[in-house]
Parts: C-alpha cells; structure tokens; sequence
C-alpha cells in the first residue's frame, strides 16, 4: 500500500502514532498542574478516586457529589477589599447624580472622598456605614436593572494592584479543583458571604458555574408589574439570606437540601460550612485556603503569626479546629506552583 | 459463511433485522403516548424542537432550560386534600402521644376526632388551625428526625380512593413531560407551595427531580451542635419562604436566578409563576391542568362552571388570563389517554 503523505484523506502511520501518544499523554495529564505534589494536592485527588471509583467503599452515587466553594479568598482575590464592596463604593457617585442632596450627608460623602484618594481607606468605614451603603447600592431597583449596571461594572472596573479585571483574579489551582470535579461528576456551587446576584452574574462566565448553583447573602425580591403591566421583580432593601458563618449550612440547607462531600473555604466566616461538611457520614473533605505568600499575592490570618485583617480573617482558633478535625490547610506559598493563570 | 443459529456470538441476520426496526420504532417512539394528539399535545412538542432545535429562531441554550412544575394538582393527585396535610393530621397522634396534655386541647383534639371518621372532613378545620398544626408536626425536631418521620408515613400512608400510597398518584401524562424535556436538556425544577423539606424526601424517587431542584415553602433551619458537639440543623418555627402566588416567582429568583422558559400550574397560586414565565423573552410555555374528569380522577374549579373547592382552586379569572395570554390550559378529561401508570 502505497502512503499518500499527511495532506491525504488517509493519515500517515507516523501520525497516528504520534496522535495516539498525545492522547495518552491528555488522558494521563494532571488534572491539578498548577499544584505542588504535597499533602493538600494528594488529599484532593484521594477524595476524588475514593469518592467516584466504583467499588470504593467510599464510593458516592453521581446524584449525591456535591462540592461547596466560598468566593472571596477561596476562589479570587479579596484583598484589599471585597470585589462586591467596591462595587458599592463605586456605585455612590451614580447615585449622588440621581439624588444630588446625599452628597453632603454621610456616609456617601465619606465615599466620595475616598474614591478621590487612598482605596485602602475604605477600612474606616463602619460596618452600619457599609450595610447603608450596600442596601442603597444594591435594593431598590428592579432585578435587570442592577444585572445590567453590574454587569457594566464588572467589564470596566479594575483591581487597584494588578490592573485587571477583578474577574481575571481568579486562582488557577483553584479553577483546576473545580474542573477536577466536575470531571468526576461533582456538582460544583458558590456558598458566598456575597450578593448572590451579584455574583450570578458572572460565576457562569468565570467558573463555568450557571446562577442556580451560587448561593449567596439574597436580598428579598418582590414581585409586581410595571407601568405597562409587564411582571417585573424589584430588589428590596430586606435581608432575606446572610451567607456567613451558620448562616452558610443553613442556606445550604434551603438551597440545595444535601450535606456537601467536599468544602472550601479561607476565614472565620467558613468554619460551620466546613464543619457541617466533615460531619456527614462517609468519606468528607473540609479544606481552607491559607493566605501565606506576601510576594505573589497577599498574607493575611492572624493564623499561625500571619498579619492581622479584618476582610477575611483565618484566626489561629480555626486553624488550630482544622488541624484537630483532619481538615486540609491548603498554603498558597508552599501548595500553588501558579496562582493565576496570566503569570 | 454458514449461520451459527441465535445462540452463537454471531447474531442471525433475521435478529440483526428485527433489532435494527425495533431501534428505529424506539428512536421513533412518541414521548408523550399517554397524551390524545391536540393542542395541548401539539404546544409542549411545538415548544421543544423550537427550542433545541440549532438553527431554530427560538433555539435556548441547554443552560438557559429551565422547566418549573407546581406539584400538587399538577404533578400528583391532590384532592381530597393534599397529601402534606395529610402528613400533619396523621402526625398529630405521635405529638399527642409524647405530650399527653395537647389531647383536649384544640386544633389537635379536633383532628383527633377527625382521624377516627371522614377525612373530607378536614375542611372544617381553619386556616390558622392549619398553621398551628403545620409548624407543631414540621419544625421543633433535627432536619435528620424530621427526614426519617416523613420517609416512613409515605412508605406506609394511602390514599383512600385508590388504597395506594400518595407516590404512586402521579399522572403519567406530566412524568412523560418532565422525561422529555430532560431528553432534552431541560433541567426540570418543583416549585411547589408544599414544604420543600417534605417533597425533597421523596421528589427523587417519583420524578427524577433531585433535592436541590425542588423549591417549596421553607421555614428556617437552624444550625447548632447536638449534646456530642456534632453540628445539626434544627427546624424552627419561623417561615422564610412562602412559595404560593408571587412567592413562587420570587422563590424562582432566589433558588434558580433564572426566568423559567416553560412552567406548569393548576390553580391561582401558580398564577404569578405561570406569568413571570411568559413574560420572558424569546419563546415561553405557560400552562394549566384544568381537572375536569370526575369520573377517572377529580372535576373542580370553579372555572369553566365546574364545581368550587378550596382545594386548589382554578378560578374562571385564571381561565380567562390563560386564553388572553396564550397558555395553554390542559383537559384532563380530553387531552389525556391514561392518567395513572398503574390503570
């Protein structure tokens, strides 16, 4: 048989040698490139084989494979402040525009002031201060409205550090953990402390994670019609979900109705997620992310003599709980080979 | 070549036959055989390949299928009264029983009477009557108490027209419905004005439906820890999710994040779901179960002057909605073959 080159119809023996090794090399890639071989990474692909291989005694039924994530500092960077808090902060001049007598009054002309200058600064403002700001911001127009504005947002803000989009700074390993799981037939959700239509709108776009798996801090949305008698949902200035520490089981709960097998998450606010988590019967993994690499991205706890902060705290009381409970603690220093995927 | 007969590995060409046609005839099967060809019918396929179709002018992208069924009187049986408050009248005897003193003491004493004769009678009991009854029987007790109680009533309560317990009561003409959709990529949801902690004991193994895609009235879980220090979630008494009339778009807002392209209802409390679908942009399906077949199943309304019922009412005003805007209203007595998998 004569061979007719690589242009024919027919491929090269030679070729489909070579396509046959690269598909074996794909087949047998590491799913977790971006992490040290260590403790952490070995645990997360442990899990998984114990989990997913039929015949485990760990074995869990495709239906029941859920996975929990936190956002902020678990899957993208929160420092030096929360995506969502800027995107209140920066929303206050639009609303000064549309009712000019608020920028005298405060707090939105301690905002206006800080947006002229030092961002860090945003630290000064209480924690009334910031629930005013984000019920003023957030509620009290109808759902597409705040969809499109934050959407707007989103494609033009940038993070203050590295000049990108806040939607670019996610953490590589992490996006490998998630498509990972997925792999392995795990239903992957956000549990965030944050607005959970805040976060729908992008999760899709940036964790291949549609809206009805994030679970977040929800505002009461009320329904109506407007002028024209067309439905229409408008945001109320009413909590109805806090997303943060017990509140995080318990929306877990309202939201999905199963007990996670595997969570992750980096502060105080995590602890009962990954408590709940690894109290379920059978093979759980509770994980945190621990803020430890000053040079590549930032170093925060008070764990383990890491400075102090107050957005995303890692205090030693819950490292001190994971270490006694068998769950991992992941060190971004030691664990991560990258931390995003731009570097 | 010489035929080694059925038995051999080599398949008689005769049998290879008779499989190819039997593959064809399946592959041409129609997916909703229980239903007569007409408009009912002719809309939900109508509305199907429009939507998959690539190519198609209305073609959704799998993400974006999202199906929502009201439960009771649209997915099962709910007269004479719904099977949840059948749960709560039937529990009563276990809450009489660990505490003594509620047996004179009204509602419960009046349910007690009740059990013993007609259970039409029910009706007699108040709203507020109910509401008591419901939070003493559904909160008070673990998550994981509350999930063992309500598996073992439905394995062993029946309904008394047909002697079959509640989850058999399913029409087969909406299981058809909620397989096809599925077929095709439709993620198919309960939005129903039951407990949510209640249809999720159950939704997975008579629809297919899992935990977190059903999405019911909700009170509030508490997360604490049991005299172990193993964290629990404890059922309050306090409701955060009324799913009935606006609640149901709402609750979809707050579960799913997404305008549902298709949703089914059968009475005024599926109002607001049912417009809120259609509103949507692009091609969307609302539509009603009209019970009008009093001999094979129930007949009330009072819409279309058949008889009243405080038990999913469909009222003449929701008729009308449904042919002003286009829904398509279903006649049990009609656009049905077979109601039930077991006639």
């Amino acid at each position: 048989m004569r061979s007719n080159g690589l242009l024919s119809k027919r491929l090269h023996p030679l070729l489909v040698g070579a396509l046959l090794v690269l598909a074996q090399v794909q087949a047998h890639a590491d799913p977790l490139a971006s992490w040290n071989d260590g403790p952490a990474k070995q645990a997360i692909v442990d899990f998984v084989k114990a989990t997913t291989t039929t015949g485990s005694p760990d074995f869990v039924p495709p239906a029941e494979r859920i996975a929990t994530f936190d956002q902020d500092g678990t899957l993208w960077v929160e420092h030096p402040m929360y995506s969502q808090v800027m995107y209140v902060l920066e929303s206050v001049p639009r609303l000064v525009k549309a009712k000019p007598e608020l920028a005298k009054e405060s707090p939105y002309s301690t905002v206006l002031e800080l947006l002229k200058g030092d961002k860090a600064a945003v630290e000064k403002l209480t924690l009334p201060d910031l629930e005013k700001l984000a019920m003023a911001t957030l509620t009290g127009m109808s759902v597409d409205t705040f969809s499109a504005e934050a959407k707007r947002w989103l494609a033009e803000a940038k993070d203050p550090r590295w000049k990108k989009p806040y939607t670019e700074l996610t953490y590589l390993p992490m996006q490998e953990v998630l498509k990972y799981l997925r792999a392995n037939a795990y239903k992957t959700y956000i549990v965030t402390g944050g607005g959970q239509d805040f976060v729908r709108q992008y999760s899709d776009k940036v964790y291949g994670i549609p809206p009805e798996q994030v679970v977040g801090s929800a505002t009461q949305a009320k329904y109506g019609y407007d002028k024209d008698g067309k439905p229409m949902l408008t945001k109320e200035p009413k909590l109805l979900v806090n997303d943060n520490d017990a509140g995080k089981p318990e929306a877990i709960h309202l939201m999905i109705g199963q007990q996670p097998r595997m969570a992750v998450g980096n502060s105080t606010g995590d602890q009962q997620m990954l408590e709940y988590t690894k109290a379920g019967a059978g093979k759980r993994l509770s994980m945190l992310i621990l803020h430890d690499d000053a040079k590549r991205e930032y170093a925060y706890g008070p764990a383990q003599k890491l400075p102090d902060t107050k957005v995303g705290t890692f205090t030693q009381a819950l490292y001190d709980e994971a270490r006694k409970d068998g769950w991992v603690v992941v060190s971004m220093k030691d664990d991560w080979k990258r931390i995003f995927a731009f570097e």
